[in-house]
């Protein structure tokens, strides 16, 4: 055993070796930015972190991720494995990204191949949805649920579900996308080409296109003076008495507890995590999620127990589920 | 070994007994029969079997099915086990039947633990829906299949799902519910109580609704002369030309398609098994159920490998799924 002091001296990585503690890196790739953080042992506070962004002149994503990955990579001692959240559909299994529509270039793109042909080490990837899920459900609001519904609002809807304790994948990885089903047959397009898809209805965007056709139609709001405005300021006029903005927000939470009561009927969950920039709407968006859920599950069973609550990591889930999947891996 | 000549001379429970083979009871409830098999070994032909009406006079459903237990016991030796497929929601982990709505008394009903007090060998419980896909994926059109979507149609739509081989239930074991999700807001009313569900909109009764709404519109058809008629008389006036009855059935397979893909994205499963009463249209209801899965998946990768195919079972899906979990459970 180390002394207080000769271990208050030590760097926590020497410290680590010394204690022969694995070491995991983490990675969040999205279409701004990708970051990068390394984990010791059990720990969820990371001892190394950087940030560079996705694209940059004259490199390509790919070349942007091996620096990144390279600018933290532990001096001394040996990285255990890496984790990879990333934008999909992509195949956990094989490592292929199908498509990042988002990344410059990479359509069925072999990325793990390239990075162990990089960097030797284990190496996970999954869909950054299912990650975020499976942090909340590791480290966050879903913790001790063996069954968990994880939505994710934002520009789109993604989800990640847990199943007896482990991720849904599905046969080639591509499953639980859970803002790509049909809420409204010949409803307005989604990003991935089909129609009326929870997505294309419910998602940041879907309410803000929604307060300015309601604007555009006459309907007063103290939003109508902006030419431009995010979910966010839309919850703020909200807050502020804004009769619109709040009805965009009901309308939203109704499409999305509506579906959620669905998702009730199909998983069976114990706890539904929303997370994503929408979410931080809080009570706005939540209150409207949660009475449609009960209005529209078809027994009380589905939700006398259910714990439905705001995802507790914030952007760091992402990052965090990544951790997580390295070390449940190499663990 | 037994010579031929005396094995043969041996009624074949005995001859289990003298190979120690374990021997397995499965039971099928329904709202109008109840049935049960006994099975040795993994034969699934069954080597005695009974039937006996769910509701007679003087009797409930549970002295019914006790009698019905006690017709098929085995003579010589011991019963290993007891499956038993129910309609629900019901919970297979404490065999409790929440409700099972063509079943006079059974609300919240301990059935596992009344007949274990009764019968005192090891019982397992699951919904008929379920254990129909169990069987289809153990002995049916799903072999081979580790993710797995089985839909039937009938009077409704019930699913069971199969994920990494193993059945989907959930927190409670009301999961996969996969006909009591909306496909039209504020469509017809739901048998569960909720609106516009998929069994509300697409099962036999909701097909044969829409070919009689049509003839009172003034649509015609071989049927109009009819007073009533059945999926079964629907399908063969499409046999024989009539517009309407194709109509009917191609939008049903619409509906169930555009859901099918929405389970894809949901799911990601490598086989679909349509089953049920409806089915029995074949091409019918499966071809405009395939287009309609092709035309609402956003992605190739969710179809390309994808096998969809008729149940094989028949009728006899819920009994060997209920034979094939009491052999899981204790073989």
């Amino acid at each position: 055993m180390l002394s207080p002091g000769i271990t208050r001296a030590l760097s926590s990585t020497v410290y680590a070796i010394l204690l022969n503690m694995p070491v995991y890196m983490g990675i969040d790739i999205g279409g701004t930015n990708m970051r990068a953080a390394l984990y010791e042992g059990d720990d969820q506070s990371p001892n190394k972190y950087n940030k560079l962004p996705t694209h940059l002149d004259e490199s390509t994503p790919f070349d942007q991720l091996v620096r990144l990955i390279e600018s933290v990579w532990p001096v001394e001692g040996t990285l255990d494995a890496i984790g990879i959240a990333s934008p999909g559909p992509l195949n956990p299994y094989t490592g292929v990204i199908y498509m990042a529509p988002n990344i410059h270039g990479w359509q069925d793109f072999p990325l793990v191949d390239l990075l162990t042909d990089k960097f030797n080490v284990p190496i996970f990837l999954d869909n950054d949805a299912n990650l975020a899920g499976y942090a909340e459900w590791k480290f966050g609001a879903g913790r001790g649920h063996n069954h968990m519904i994880y939505m994710t609002i934002s520009t789109g809807v993604g989800g990640g579900v847990i199943i007896n304790g482990e991720l849904l994948h599905g046969t080639v990885g591509i499953a639980a996308e859970l803002g790509h089903v049909t809420v409204l047959p010949d409803g307005p397009m989604c990003g991935c080409g089909q129609k009326g898809h929870l997505e294309a209805v419910a998602a940041g965007p879907a309410i803000a296109r929604y307060v300015r056709a309601e604007i555009a139609r006459g309907e007063s709001s103290i939003l109508a003076d902006l030419s431009e405005f995010t979910t966010k300021e839309i919850a703020e006029a909200a807050r502020n008495g804004d009769k619109l903005a709040k009805k965009a927000f009901d309308r939203a939470g109704l499409f999305i507890g509506r579906k959620l009561a669905d998702y009730l009927h199909i998983f069976n969950p114990s706890a539904v995590v929303i997370g994503g920039g929408v979410s931080n709407a809080g009570s706005l968006i939540l209150d409207p999620i949660q009475s449609a859920i009960k209005q529209y599950a078809f027994s009380t069973h589905y939700y006398e127990d259910l714990v439905i609550s705001a995802a507790q990591l914030g952007d760091e889930a992402g990052l965090l589920g990544a951790y997580a999947l390295a070390r449940e891996r190499c663990g």
